[in-house]
């Protein structure tokens, strides 16, 4: 067993307090990761809060890790000791469904869905599967579902490439966007800015969409070559048609029809963020006079985790981030809910044994 | 200039009645086309009654329209008199937008949209683009929106092809539907039923989704493998997570969620007959589980209208159709409204010569 301390809510209202658990293992084909950074993702703060109504408590958050490998399972053969590696949004799915073999572990056919690295099981979380996430000073996941962090890329500003760097990469690769492709991101938070970063590398023309005209400047120096502010009619109605591919990362239910009026014909307009029904009806009279599509998609599989986060390295990119110490966590979630954060908050672990934690916890495991 | 009866209503509650007005032409590349066969597609219905809240009258409808060329303008290149024609959705559009240019005329990116065969054009109808269609004995088309009618089509049955049929076969084939599919087709009317023959053609193994137990045995005819009664939870809960392309031919405002929940990973929901928002918003908490996609598609272009037609007689497929006078068409609307029809209905328009019309109206024509 390994000793484990962390950051929790024990209710849909309590902030995230210290934490301490055991993890299993490892055992056979797992590893033991210390985990060094930990980004602050948007689903964290919509399953401590309980938006998605399957939040099981004590909630440990936490999806973007990275770590260096500190203990193996007796059948490991992809990592050793010492070795940086990166856990994102799932920790183990069936391996035999049709999904599975395909690679996309993120649309696991089972009835559990794919294991999530934290809350559980995608479709059925119950107390019995109960995973606890990254928020953590350690985690304990098999070789399979866990990714190698190529050289070159800063620590810290690789782990938001686990979840928003696959969430909004998956979709672009899947749609096929290529150089030249007129782009549109809507949203300039986690998700949104990491995605501009990744449309620019592929080569295309890359439009930012927000409400906050304050995110202009970032947007631009993310790689967005115009900002359209969202409220703003005139600006919306100027490029109506325009886009060969939206993607919305806007993290709560919106109403798609004004966006997708901004899509060209046979265009697509992609969600990515929303894990609820929409707030609107589509207007299918706008959108079948142009062969408009609407899709949908869900993190990315492991091949493809790997692969974005090569390709990040390749081209140089990197989410945006800024390092809290994780007793800032609750102040931070505040701040994203006012929709100020046009980058990645990411947490030192290290600060884990800081002052407030030590008093309670550090004795517990061994410090 | 060219004297011509028909079926027009005077208002959103009015019936058809004989109507006698003049078409211009043909001049140029023209012809002139009479009318032997006429589809009565919903769309007319739902025009008729200002549905869409853009009917102008006199609404004289019909886009399902087979005949024979009887005059041709000056420069005309592809028919002569005598050949048996089809004319469509659309008589006309810009010619110079990107869709235009790909064939993809029902996609007119025109500010007017195509120049819609009754009612003037799609996106703008005014009093002064007021177009008339098919039910009425005359029509005069320039050349390159008429399509010739294979031989080996029985003259009735194609009728309904130039909407029905190119309809639900543009999505087939733009969405890539091919043997071994699993295709399921929701509601089996004048458009369902005929999708159900195209999708067998294309070699897909096709379900009907219908609300109408009575309909099945008709739809198993068609080629439906099997056929789901849409109410029976039981029925739906086992299909979950089944086809690779469902099409819904509902030609009003439904909620999609029931049956995208049939929709099986990377598959598409195709939505074509509804011309207004849906009534529910998309649950996209359940798409983006499986990366479902939801499309819309308006019609087809000329050339793919006459590659469904070529496709029909190919493959020995035809709407099956019952032919009525014209002057049964109010009640034709009536048994379309109760959702007992599928087929098509088909007027044979030497009816229109018939003695209810001909007191007011053959003088005028010289007959």
């Amino acid at each position: 067993m390994v000793k484990t301390i962390g950051y929790a809510a024990s209710s849909s209202h309590s902030p995230l307090k210290p934490y301490d658990f055991e993890r299993r293992g490892p055992v056979k084909n797992e590893v033991e990761i210390e985990i060094l950074f930990c980004g602050i993702c948007h689903s964290d703060l919509h399953q401590v809060e309980n938006d998605w109504k399957n939040t099981i408590y004590p909630c440990l958050p936490g999806h973007e890790i990275v770590g260096k490998v500190t203990k193996l399972g007796s059948t490991v053969q992809k990592y050793k000791i010492g070795d940086i590696v990166g856990v994102g949004c799932m920790i183990d799915s069936c391996q035999k469904c049709s999904a599975c073999e395909e690679g996309l572990e993120n649309y696991c056919e089972s009835e559990e869905g794919f294991l999530a690295t934290y809350n559980g099981n995608l479709k059925k979380p119950t107390k019995d599967n109960l995973t606890f996430g990254g928020y953590s000073n350690k985690i304990v996941v098999r070789e399979d579902f866990v990714l190698k962090i190529p050289a070159g890329l800063e620590l810290s500003a690789a782990a938001p490439i686990l979840c928003a760097g696959v969430t909004t990469y998956s979709p672009m690769k899947h749609w096929g966007v290529k150089a030249g492709d007129r782009v549109a991101i809507i949203a300039v938070g986690g998700l949104g800015h990491m995605a501009i970063k990744i449309a620019k590398a592929l080569g295309a023309k890359v439009t930012a969409i927000t409400t906050s005209p304050h995110k202009t400047t970032d947007a631009k120096s993310y790689g967005a070559e115009d900002v359209i502010i969202s409220s703003d009619d005139e600006q919306m109605k100027a490029s109506a048609n325009k886009f060969d591919f939206i993607l919305s990362t806007i993290p709560e239910p919106h109403d798609p029809n004004p966006y997708i009026a901004l899509v060209k014909r046979d265009g697509i307009f992609v969600m990515v963020g929303v894990i609820a029904p929409l707030s609107k009806p589509l207007d299918t009279s706008k959108m079948l006079i142009d062969r408009k599509t609407f899709g949908t998609s869900l993190i990315g599989g492991i091949a493809e985790t790997q692969e974005v986060l090569d390709f990040c390295a390749k081209h140089g990119i990197a989410p945006t981030v800024k390092i809290v110490s994780i007793d800032s966590v609750n102040d931070v979630f505040k701040e994203m809910k006012e929709k100020t954060v046009d980058f990645r908050y990411v947490i030192d672990m290290k600060t884990i044994y800081g002052k407030k934690a030590e008093e309670s916890l550090l004795e517990k495991i061994g410090f």
